[in-house]
């Protein structure tokens, strides 16, 4: 089971209906135990589950760290996640019941309150900084990488670049997920994310740019457009928040002095 | 504050950076109480909110008919929403633990478990007939009623349509939202879901399929793509499945016998 999967349909037009092969997106159901409790089934696309899943509990606020993981089991014929982790604080003092349903891609059932956005610190100012030059550069990268799948219909994209590479790259069909695979990825790699950007394929809402916040991310890049809480959010946390990137140009919602 | 808002925003290009006005979409939490115990935060387009509630408590299971509320009052500046409803089997009942993460746009936090979709009752066949000719017409006057707003990084439309009218039509930053408040305006205005048909924007992944199926709606028409699991749900569930519906086509994933 990959991203897609090939079926029969029948194409309705005004002179005739005919037969025909179409390409349809995975969805797929991982449920997440945590020492031996059932944290929540996640709809995604079955690829790279073990960063889905690392990211998905460090976004979450279950774990701090990958140290904090002591086995991982994913069955994928099963759709069952099995993680061990540390008691550590983060675990146990977790506040299982409130909830935040975004509207983003991909996620919904986000175990941290809104109001944690008050929580999270002003990410200094200054670095990494940007330039027009490496944005082009990397919205292109992040193309190339994206038509290997189809568009139409697809997945979501996300990547993490260090000046003008692209290190990590994944796709998923909710962006949420994406974004999970990208950081959990990240982490087992040991990569620095304040020295780093997220770049984005769907629109940058709210839950997006704080879970990018909280790794301590300070430049997001998006083919598509922010919502005004974000813009607000990029405001109170000094964030760099760029959409609509295209292959020669791009709206600066806010700058936070890194952009040269 | 509706669905959108203007700002000033700097755009970069090859040749210089400029300085020019931009219209963002605002993303609005409202928190919703039902009985003072605190339910959820929605993340929405601050338009039609009562509607929005009356049909994510629907669609959540937290109630079974319009009868069940005693009063709603909506403090938008605030971004509360305190409902009083019936202690009714259904809301005193309630898994207020078990969740499914979606994929799709808007939402995450569902309150019952993808496993529901077992207990749903297949959809008995042959109605509504659906023909080339009222799709068509349809799709035609859905869009025409979506221009009315930027498309570009713009908000999700639902519809819900009786014969070649649509009857009920509603926007949200996410999806899920948009088919709520479509649900929730369709059972105040007691139409019968059983002989019409639902119109969404988005990609019809599971949870807007189950959404739709928990109504008794049986035919879905998306300008966007299914996922596979919305395909065999469509199978199982006796539901007409059809996507990318453009101007004078569309594509049939699952015919159930109703499309003439």
């Amino acid at each position: 089971m990959g991203y897609y999967t090939e079926m029969d349909i029948t194409r309705f037009t005004r002179e005739a209906s005919s037969r025909i092969k179409d390409i349809v997106v995975e969805e797929y159901p991982l449920t997440v135990f945590v020492n031996s409790w059932e944290l929540v089934t996640l709809l995604c696309s079955p690829v790279d589950l073990d960063f889905l899943v690392t990211g998905f509990l460090v976004s979450e606020g279950f774990i701090g760290s990958v140290q904090d993981i002591i086995s991982m089991e994913i069955n994928q014929k099963l759709g069952r996640a099995d993680v061990k982790v540390m008691e550590t604080a983060d675990f146990v003092g977790k506040d299982r019941d409130r909830r935040t349903v975004t509207t983003s891609s991909a996620r919904g059932s986000v175990f941290y309150n809104l109001k944690d956005a008050d929580k999270l610190p002003v990410l200094s100012g200054g670095m990494p900084e940007v330039d027009y030059d490496t944005v082009i550069k990397l919205i292109d990268s992040f193309n190339e990488k994206c038509t290997v799948f189809r568009k139409t219909g697809g997945v979501h994209a996300c990547a993490f670049a260090l000046g003008e590479d692209i290190r990590v790259f994944h796709q998923d069909i909710g962006r949420h997920n994406a974004m999970d695979k990208v950081i959990g990825h990240c982490m087992q790699a040991s990569l620095d994310f304040r020295s780093g950007l997220v770049m984005s394929s769907g629109r940058i809402a709210s839950e997006m740019l704080l879970k990018a916040a909280k790794r301590g991310i300070s430049v997001f890049v998006s083919r598509a457009a922010p919502t005004m809480m974000s813009v607000d959010i990029a405001r109170k946390l000094n964030i760099t928040l760029i959409g609509f990137a295209r292959e020669d140009r791009f709206n600066v919602y806010h700058d936070a002095g890194r952009i040269k």
